[in-house]
């Protein structure tokens, strides 16, 4: 591969977004529902050919669950410790002008955790100077995952179910009916978190069937509560087994707030980071180690 | 009322229990699926009628959801401590045959909690000597409660909705396919114990999905690990917060003895009691008080 420019596809499993990058500066972005879950490996060929029919007849770098067993290829997954360089020697090339980005594994202290995608972006956020070479990285979401970045490296990581304890919560059960209101960022939330860091998750949800019964919180607050219960566990558990106190956060602005709140609440110091360049500038490095 | 015979029924949201007591001993018993969530308030006259023409024309003690909001009356808690001459003194009566016993709140240190019908249970098995005077109580189940009695009074209590969390995400979500399996008390119950007790049950679950991942565990064991983590967080977190190192389980047999080898596991001591002798001699008292 050569430099510039090039298709970058963070290739989730619901959804993708392709950019055009020309060193570094993204041309343009294209976002759609295209994800892993809807194609089959036979898929690819013709997905990646219309993409490139779109958006230019390019080299192409794909990230995310298109290098998973339900995606193109199973590539395997690269040991923690590890950085952008050593992402770039283990690419999982299709043919000269298509390659793979394989995930991530963690099996230090006896436990194992694994990442497919989040990895381009938490390592370009360091690439691209938007957080320090030694850091605690947090980018929430369903699967909430936490990296410690050292010495520009993932040295260790987790993985926290937190966003779909809520959605299963809030689907189904006890607490269905309390749970459909909007999380915001007020009291109830703040209460959340301070159960939250209790860490007894069974017992505290239970709670919020309590407090409906006994009429000591609004049911249209319960929502908040629950979202900041959850939030709170998982940041309490993770600020608890690092040195860091500052959680560097990649979200879309409305959870990462949530985040920042909880990491105040909770004895930490939250920084925002923007997700988009760190992607564009990990991808970038990767396509620049590779060529 | 006077003593003797009557008829009990342990009234719960899916099933129902109804026996037939003569001096503390059990003439009959039946069981159906008439639980509370099946009847209206409407309902109760010919339920309440139904089982009398079936198990004689006899006074009646009503305990559990035929209390609550979606039972016969929505009958006042009982706040904890409280025992037996409390629950005794408060009786809903119907007519002068027929009473509901009151449920319990814990409303102790900043926290709240409810039951309807354990208390019966827990502290019948107080005064039948099941237990002693001053004793750490657990009542496993979809809403697991754990009962601190201090001088044959049950002083504070916690539920942990340690059971619907199970089936919930057996249900549906990221693992569901994994947790089809049986839980049986071997080394994957055991590894999931250890690691519940971490109390950091949003990381520890997507663990589960590592493990099928990454090929650590065989899926088959998938449904005891998540079944001992479950578990192992509830214990550990009420263990941790009581000096009682003795915790005695009401359970049917097979939940009970993954409930004992937790508390065994964890630095407990279980022992294991038999709940229905347990009932019937709390609802025995709770009639001999009102007389």
């Amino acid at each position: 591969m050569t430099s510039d420019p090039f298709i970058a596809v963070d290739w989730g499993t619901t959804n993708r977004r392709a950019f055009v990058i020309d060193r570094g500066r993204v041309l343009r972005i294209e976002r759609d529902a295209q994800g892993a879950a809807t194609l089959t490996a036979d898929d690819y060929p013709a997905a990646v050919a219309e993409l490139r029919e779109r958006l230019g007849d390019l080299p192409m770098l794909l990230a995310g669950m298109v290098g998973s067993t339900i995606g193109w290829r199973d590539v395997p997954y690269v040991a923690a410790p590890a950085g952008l360089d050593q992402l770039a020697a283990a690419l999982h090339r299709i043919d000269d002008r298509t390659a793979i980005v394989p995930g991530l594994c963690d099996r230090s202290d006896g436990r194992a955790d694994v990442m497919r995608g989040e990895e381009v972006q938490l390592l370009g956020a360091v690439a691209a100077e938007l957080v320090p070479r030694n850091a605690l990285l947090c980018q929430p979401g369903t699967h909430c995952k936490w990296a410690t970045v050292e010495n520009s490296r993932i040295t260790r990581f987790t993985t926290a179910m937190t966003g779909e304890l809520f959605a299963l919560l809030r689907g189904g059960g006890l607490l269905a009916r309390q749970l459909g209101g909007d999380v915001v960022d007020g009291p109830a939330f703040h209460d959340g978190l301070a159960e939250g860091a209790k860490r007894d998750l069974a017992a505290s949800l239970f709670g919020i069937r309590v407090s409906g019964v006994l009429g000591l919180r609004d049911d249209r607050d319960a929502a908040s509560f629950a979202s900041g219960l959850l939030i709170g566990a998982d940041v309490a558990a993770r600020l608890g087994e690092t040195d860091a106190s500052e959680a560097h956060i990649l979200a879309d602005p409305g959870l990462g707030a949530l985040y920042a709140a909880a990491v105040s609440a909770l004895g930490g110091r939250p920084a925002m980071i923007d997700s988009q360049p760190a992607f564009v500038a990990g991808i970038t490095r990767l396509r620049e180690l590779a060529a």
